[in-house]
């Protein structure tokens, strides 16, 4: 989940969390933890798949801190409950799977309304309803700021990662780019509208069929737009070791993020390049792949041509703008 | 998990969670949430037992913030992370399964260093490790204290709940009781010995394969003693609808327990009784059922009598000291 609200300048303490960035001392702990025989997938893509007794599973979870990655005055409880869940039962549409269970840990100052726990419970059930999951199992301890804990588990029979794009593969999307972006871009001015846009941001709608429907037809690699869409499918040009070419008319530029972005006066194609929590999913395909319905191509997949490093291009360039949040920078 | 600090007198604003407390909350919660096919042992347990595609899991989570569940000048990044883990995988055998896999969602200051972060991570793994189990996955925000929430998965095809004593069963218990609890005192009171204590309360040593032996050996019912004896065989007095009567001369008084008490002034018992984050387990048998080895007998379960509660009795009383903790009272 991208943080709405940034720590300040880069940089920080040598050898602080703040100087190591997130992403880089994910890796460090990463190459501790090691591989192992029942991890068929391990931590770094959208979830993990899991060997049992008797299957496998997938997992994934996001921690959510008040006023970093919501706001109890822009946000209902409600509203809070189901884009945390959201958030979650992305990832596992992101693998091609569908969720079956939340857990839910929930820090709450002690003078919070017990109803507001209630509706944020309700929240989690609603958006977990959407896909046929429960939220079966939770804690609560007392805490200055609200803190939401959400894991996901989920069946993936065929996961989908985000390694596996290969040259001349084509890359598509699904679901809203930009909306939640330009909601909260509203919002942060202080204003309540367009509707759509700020309810995008307080509720958004990912499309929860589109990942299983994109393994069936034969994704070849896949992750969800949270952070934004060239944020994440740079994890992919990184993990696949490809080049992404994306091509910006073919990228819909939604009437509510075009209504906000000429209110501002800048540029839409920023929001949806660069704008999360939409949770739209961003895959590949080979080329002679019949895609499912909504998926739209939006560019190509190539490989690095020599002294060129993986990474997405937009008509064939390095994008200028910000690319996405990055939590500690 | 247990707070180790209070949050000041019981009570707190109508209607809110400190007035509520954190188990009328989570009845609310529960009660609002309903049943569901899949989810075959719902919230309220040790852990949920969820059906998949092709199999169950179970699933457990559990909210650490610094300060109330541990403190870092108390102990070391490995030492909390072995303990946030420990209590995790402890539910998994209080259930009499077996844990897979845990995901970690991680707030730090970004001060923090980057090696405590590391480390942190490397005493999940060594914890997880005793069960074959590993960290799947993760996340990291800021945030400005430290917060560790964790979620376990594992195997447990004949899940043990809270709910299946019955009445003519003895009551047994497995591991250290009042261990921790000593060794907080002592560290409460700027103490660094009795050292076995000490270590006790930094890290914990549930007995890992108690759980799948006593669940193989049929018992009807089991907790782990994550909040004291009393306040966890409670859960099964209730959820049974029973009577457990304990017999204190049959609990154990080990020696690290008796010195802090002895130091202190206090009464040894009551550690044993009201002192938690040891993850003993404590369960239920049949009368007739020959006891798994490391189990010890320590009272009978018989029928409430007339205008009785389910309760837990002391040689025949409500025991009249603390209990156990509660997050907000």
């Amino acid at each position: 989940v991208p943080a709405q609200q940034e720590d300040g300048p880069a940089g920080g303490d040598p050898g602080s969390v703040a100087e190591t960035g997130e992403f880089g001392l994910i890796d460090r702990v990463r190459a501790a933890a090691g591989t192992h025989d029942r991890v068929l997938i391990g931590p770094g893509d959208d979830a993990a798949h899991v060997r049992t007794q008797d299957g496998t599973y997938v997992v994934s979870t996001d921690l959510l801190v008040e006023h970093r990655h919501f706001r109890r005055d822009w946000s209902s409880a409600v509203e809070i409950g189901r884009k945390a869940a959201a958030a979650n039962l992305s990832d596992v549409n992101a693998m091609g799977g569908t969720a079956s269970a939340l857990t839910v840990g929930l820090g709450v100052p002690p003078g919070t309304p017990s109803s507001w726990v209630v509706d944020l419970a309700r929240g989690f059930e609603q958006e977990a309803a959407l896909v046929g999951a429960h939220v079966v199992g939770g804690d609560m301890t007392a805490s200055d700021v609200v803190v939401v804990a959400v894991t996901v588990i989920g069946d993936a029979p065929r996961p989908i990662t985000r390694s596996g794009a290969l040259p001349g593969d084509v890359v598509a999307v699904h679901g809203r780019l930009g909306w939640s972006a330009a909601g909260l871009a509203a919002l942060s001015r202080g204003f309540r509208s367009p509707r759509a846009a700020v309810e995008a941001h307080r509720c958004p709608q990912p499309p929860y069929t589109a990942g299983p429907a994109a393994a069936d037809a034969g994704a070849t690699a896949m992750i969800d737009v949270s952070d934004g869409l060239l944020a994440d499918l740079g994890h992919v040009a990184t993990a696949s070791g490809v080049v992404l070419e994306l091509r910006s008319t073919t990228l819909a530029v939604d009437e509510p993020v075009r209504t906000v972005a000429d209110a501002l006066g800048t540029d839409p194609l920023a929001m949806v390049l660069a704008g999360g929590e939409d949770y739209a999913l961003a895959a590949t395909f080979s080329a002679v792949t019949e895609l499912p319905p909504g998926w739209t191509v939006v560019g190509d997949v190539r490989d690095p041509r020599a002294t060129e490093e993986p990474a997405v291009l937009v008509d064939g360039a390095v994008w200028e703008g910000d690319a996405g949040w990055q939590h500690w920078r």
